[in-house]
């Protein structure tokens, strides 16, 4: 059980450390590179083949702007690739956005929202979870101790 | 195994027919209800306690203009959910769009494009493919056979 | 009467604080709480069976990005529901406001401007005006004073 | 009690016209009206005057385009104005939308979806409801049945 | 000869002032009001009716968000009417844009760019230009001057 | 006193008569020209230094997709240039309604909604009227006719 | 020289076309394969490497949605990649327009209009005209050409 | 061989020496000039004519809000024309993009992303590489360092 965080340009790294976080609260392995779609073609194809045998079940791609690295993953292998746009460009992330989330019939790319690259680590750790009981688990326990945590704290004074 | 298919109008109908053509063609086991997050809400909630117990791994979700179906469901299963935007109203499906991919932090849906209920289901294979060895296979040979089959047709006069 | 304020996050506080600021001025009773409608929907179940007994006879609704909480809780009463869309994200609300406006039929949500949650308040206050003509008269009061103030301040040298 | 619906253009009778047919099955007295905000600005101020003594407890305004109608009204009035954006334009009715919506502080305008004018009524109906028990007994029923019809049809073969 | 200029609100003092710099320039006469279209409707009327009969030849309106301002300017006077979208809220002046410009057929407004009061100012110029030779002519040696002025400036160092 | 409509394309035809035709209403002459500013830059110069001479007051341009024609025209003449963003494109005239609209300062282009090249008609008789009373006059008649007209009709039976 | 085309589906012969009748007009040989940059990524890799030896120096590549081709192709070969956004989906264009206009640094692709294949073709010949006089020659003719033909049909009745 | 440089204001400076940067960076000669296509048209007419015997053989232009200056300068020569949009403004260089990208049919502009003005240089040099062998190299060896630099700095610890 492993995921692969790929991100096309060092100046996501902010925004992937999310995702990051987000795992390592749940106990799951991962391990991260950030690769160019477009300026290291050869070291993505050199380092998805290798994900085909580490055991990583599930991939988070971040990128900006054209955003075509979760796309290009996803037409170089079958694990699940989530897709975090990354905005802070002219046009916000809805470049990236529409990049990543329009993709043609058969090479699907599941996307989540602009910057959030925290859900991203959610939706694996849910995908994990039909497999994996224990990540089922934690997820269950996190979402029941923010619920508690968030009906203390739900009367505000206005 | 099993994806269960829900959609808030009928009028979805027959955007969503594409995503359970494409789990047919996998043999992947699905069954399908309509049902209105705002106008069932209770029923919705009997429904998805069932598939917490009836071997529903994926759920796909698809609905049109407010969305909300799919980041409903997600807030009450820890069953990964895929949102598929059905476009056809005044704003061409970019309501749908946003309101599916922006969910906020912990409650993820996997976004597809809009319209693209097949990639949902191809999505929902890739998934059960990291539990279900045939599925993946199923994938492999479905994604081999389509390469073979566009490059047989690649060449065309112009 | 009363006026009962929900938002879905402790970072839309600053917005949603205009809206109590103008029940204030107009002396209309308010509430006000967090509550997030993917991450507590029991909660929020239990809080708007409160509000049915309670005297509350408007609601209003705060919230940003995919924004399902004024149409999930329309979608759970029949008192009427003001949303705020609120902004802040990659999107600037407009992700927020379109869930919040698109509403299917016979669900509706009363959707003002992106952050302007003082006009919910006003709107909540013409509203409780066809039931309580004290409400009328200050409401009716507020906006003669207001036009006898920009009036006075009207010329200004450019 | 009285619902008047005003609209700023003979084309946009379709679309109205479903406001009309939601309050009719509510039995809720309505009257309409077509004038333009900006062709008949002085008929405008005369049909509003007599609104404001014969009854009338909402206003329903549609327009499209620039969709000035609903917000001038509003200015003229204390009366809660819902507002209906009426697409068909070049821009679907996003002009409209942002029209309506993004009023000043303190004049509000309660918008709904894009030529979902039948939603104008419900909100129409349910901001009634909470003077008349009635016509939130109606509304009650309304929602319980469509809630069973709904579920009578809730399995769907794909 | 005459341009009155109207703004809606305080808030937008800044943007409007570069509309009077040029007019000064120009040596056009200029008076200015900040009048709220929705706040201050009858007080609308009543200076636009002082226009009529004071030499105002041209009005130039600015407004944000909604901005019905020019619109409903242009709909109480033959007097042609300059608006000018003012940015800065949540949509950057896209809603006023679209408020502005798409006016219903035989009410016309003339839009500008967005925050582009400047230009407000030169168009009231082209426009009184027709009429009063002097005018025209100022307009003529400024442009002639400013493309001197950019002629020598417009070798640059890379 | 002369309006001289120019616009880009054959195509723009339909859109653009709206124009001659309400100019025709108010008994304005007129010209009209397809030229290119794009494939015929020498032709646009010579007709617009014919303008300058020819009793040209007033100058409509209508243009879609890049829709430079307008902007191009008004840095070559001190006439006041009105455009006329045409839809019909992939982006429905969006496009050609931010090329017309967002012109740098000093070189304004009165726009007017997307496809209603009759407002652009209006605006030039309204122009006209500050030096021609006669054209203020049938203004006047024209809208005090429409409005008699269109409050005949007010009534309408939803 | 040769120009090559690809695109990403049979779904976009139509829009393509137009390239290759222009390119035939010019008498420039081209070439013509569809390649889905991500259902073939292989196939893509292997018809480049043959492009990089048969003489082709400009590539246009069409492709729609998420349109990752144009970039795909430009991250592979240092032939300069002219992008034809290919509209018809939801968002019409847009989605494939941001795609293809906003790559990365380093690795450019020229983007044209939405659908506008022919202008791609346009540019390619612009591109070979400065290595080839005889290309840049056809170009001018057809240039001057379609002044005159334009030139002649410029008067038009309104 | 050279590059020309044109840019529409002073304030595009910034944005434009990243062209300028890349292009020293290969060794290819240019020069730049600030010509307003709207204000300075005459010299920009002038400019063009030098540069059609100067040896440019690429232009690579820039500018922001209406941004005409590109679609301008394709009107007036057959050298390949590359738009720079430039951001900024209300519109964060939306409407420059469709101004550049949106050109007429046989006037094409190469349009690049928003304020990307290094990827015009990148693209200027990919297309002097089909006729100068050695820029062609040291395109090639960029691209090769450039993947050597980035593989070396690829993993990351998040």
């Amino acid at each position: 059980m492993k995921v692969s965080i790929i991100f096309g340009s060092q100046s996501d790294t902010a925004i992937m450390k999310k995702a990051a976080e987000v795992l390592k609260d749940f106990g799951i392995p991962y391990n991260s590179r950030v690769i160019s779609a477009h300026r290291c073609p050869e070291l993505l194809g050199t380092v998805l083949a290798e994900y085909e045998n580490d055991g990583t079940e599930v991939i988070i791609a971040g990128a900006g702007l054209a955003a075509h690295l979760p796309g290009v993953i996803a037409s170089k292998t079958l694990i699940p690739v989530i897709g975090v746009p990354v905005g802070g460009g002219a046009l916000n992330g809805v470049d990236a956005l529409y990049s990543i989330v329009q993709m043609p019939k058969s090479i699907p790319v599941a996307a989540i929202g602009i910057d959030n690259a925290a859900n991203a680590a959610y939706l694996a750790a849910a995908i994990l979870g039909i497999k994996y009981p224990e990540v089922r688990e934690k997820l269950e326990n996190a979402r029941k101790q923010a619920k508690e945590d968030l009906a203390k704290n739900s009367i505000v004074d206005l």
